[in-house]
């Protein structure tokens, strides 16, 4: 009951749009104002709640003091290695972004445990960064190019990575042995990036452009994984049954097509072939907008009325309600802050975990 | 409370192996034994329940009553419409078909009023025989393969329909008059049929082969439906860009490769196209089971071979867990039994409602 009016007074903070006093958490969530005001203590003495000045005395009585989440308690630590980039992202409690890494190299020469450890050392520079402005980390969640069951990253077909476990190669850099891990898809994590932090529409299919081509369904404000958690895999959706043989042994997917050496080719299929798969997914799950992210985001003008002539031919529904085709708020950086977003939500749904974990 | 409580004592009883007992009802619930008899003695009087006989007396004390579903009371009545069909179900409280009606012939000539005319008059001739047999027709459900909102059918590419009301002209038929009518996409309805008759695993893709293709997505035991009611038409998934015609006005969809008269006419992609559109959807929604149904059903061992090569092929993650197809339990009947069998499931969902409807 604690942990539930604990996280119950944390979301009334996080989601009011004036810092509010105890007495407004109190009106607005039910409980009694002593009750409030003895959670709301152990949240500031849990560094996830502040308490700011009143603001200057303007008529009879004394002004309360307001509450906010705090900016310097935990934060998240994102990661992302992709074939041609890793990259490393601080979101604190409030959801600003406070630190970000990035280099850029072909990742695959190094194979998993190479990899993951140049990007273990670019998430523990983070992390000092981090700490010397106050935050404390509370968790790493990492996003992958590839199919992912719990730690394990089954098949990550661009890096050439098999039954990859990569939470505990990325423990095995002492500056983040102590911290937990949580693995996922990267369009996954991307797609929560793109709904929690630019707001999206409830429902709509995220595709995320890197090397490969990979897509989140969100659905009703929630991520679909699909029963084994690998759904989306957009990229791998045939094209021309006959066409260019692609890395997973098939022929004609999408990302022969459309990943992003044939957009930086001008590769003058992409767009139909984009076209033909998202289709495709319409026609099977009536979802009303798609979100380009990643690599599509500079080409997104470019491509546009190429896709947008093939949804109005293939959608069966085309003519009763056109498809919103945009491009993602969050370009380039959408997977890793998703990633940041997702260890900060842990936290935000369950602080009385992070209070017993810092107690 | 009164209304849910009846409907727990309904669903206790339709569960339960043997009849159970008022006592036994009581225990299952929580409920008093007091309530429990009420409650049974409202099901009684509304025709919902029956008391069986007890069983001969075998030792001590009085054997109690058996409390069952009883087969002469409220009845769902399933009505199809296909290109080349007419069908009409009655199935009873107890999920056992009662009436079927079956008429082949064109459905196109006589356009959306006359061909829903002459499905009415089915749907009078079956309701008249299931009155004669003691049962209530408690509403009307129809299968259209077309899209569907609310009453409308808003295409029905197959048919030529358009904006047909399609519930309005069913009620014009003055035997069906007074019934409700429900109108929904014929394979979401199989698909719901194949869930609950057949008890099928709750993740599965069913594909409904007619003239034309739809599906059914259920995910965890639901349907997805999408956000305007317009999912699963995977019919109009391209399979081949510059393939054949449409009648939806693209070109390559799969029902040009396999739909009805393709396969009846020894179509020799058809295999290699169901294939491919699979893949896709396996790949979007990380479903386990496809399930093949309606027309699929005679030609499935033909197709099998070819569709699972395609699977092997084309989907990403056919390594790590195959993707299982199989026929319909149901075969042809399947929406129609799915739309006699959802009138029913309301009446069991709500017998408050039913009560008060014939009180």
């Amino acid at each position: 009951m604690r942990a539930h009016n604990l996280a119950l007074v944390l979301n009334t903070v996080a989601n009011s749009a004036d810092p509010p006093s105890r007495a407004a958490v109190s009106a607005a969530t039910g409980l009694t104002r002593a009750t409030v005001s003895a959670l709301v203590d152990d949240l500031i003495a849990g560094g996830l709640v502040t308490e700011l000045d009143p603001p200057p005395r303007t008529g009879a009585g004394r002004p309360a003091a307001g509450l906010a989440l705090t900016a310097a308690g935990p934060a998240g630590l994102g990661l992302e290695i992709n074939v041609d980039y890793l990259a490393a992202c601080v979101v604190d409690l409030t959801g600003a972004v406070r630190q970000r890494f990035t280099e850029h190299a072909d990742q695959r020469p190094a194979g998993a445990a190479g990899a993951l450890a140049a990007l273990g050392r670019l998430g523990a520079r983070a992390r000092l960064a981090a700490e010397a402005d106050g935050l404390v980390i509370a968790g790493v969640a990492l996003a992958v190019p590839g199919l992912v069951s719990g730690d394990l990253v089954r098949v990550a077909p661009n890096l050439g990575w098999q039954n990859t476990d990569a939470a505990a190669l990325l423990r095995g850099v002492p500056e983040l042995a102590d911290l937990p891990v949580a693995v996922d898809n990267e369009a996954n994590l991307a797609a929560l990036g793109e709904l929690r932090v630019a707001g999206a529409n409830p429902d709509f299919l995220y595709v995320s452009g890197e090397i490969g081509i990979g897509a989140g369904v969100v659905i009703d404000g929630e991520l679909y994984r699909g029963v084994r958690g690998w759904s989306g895999e957009i990229g791998h959706v045939t094209v021309y049954p006959d066409g260019r043989p692609c890395r997973c042994g098939a022929n004609g997917c999408l990302e022969q097509y459309a990943g992003q050496e044939a957009l930086a080719a001008d590769e003058p299929l992409a767009a139909a072939a984009l076209g033909i798969a998202l289709s495709a997914v319409v026609n099977l799950l009536d979802v009303p907008v798609i979100v380009l992210g990643g690599a599509f985001v500079p080409h997104f003008e470019r491509l546009r009325d190429g896709i947008e002539a093939e949804l109005r031919r293939r959608v069966l529904t085309a003519g009763l309600a056109p498809v919103t085709l945009r491009a993602a708020s969050l370009g380039a950086e959408a997977a890793v802050r998703g990633a940041a977003d997702a260890v900060i939500r842990e936290v935000r749904e369950d602080p009385a975990g992070w209070l017993r974990r810092t107690s």
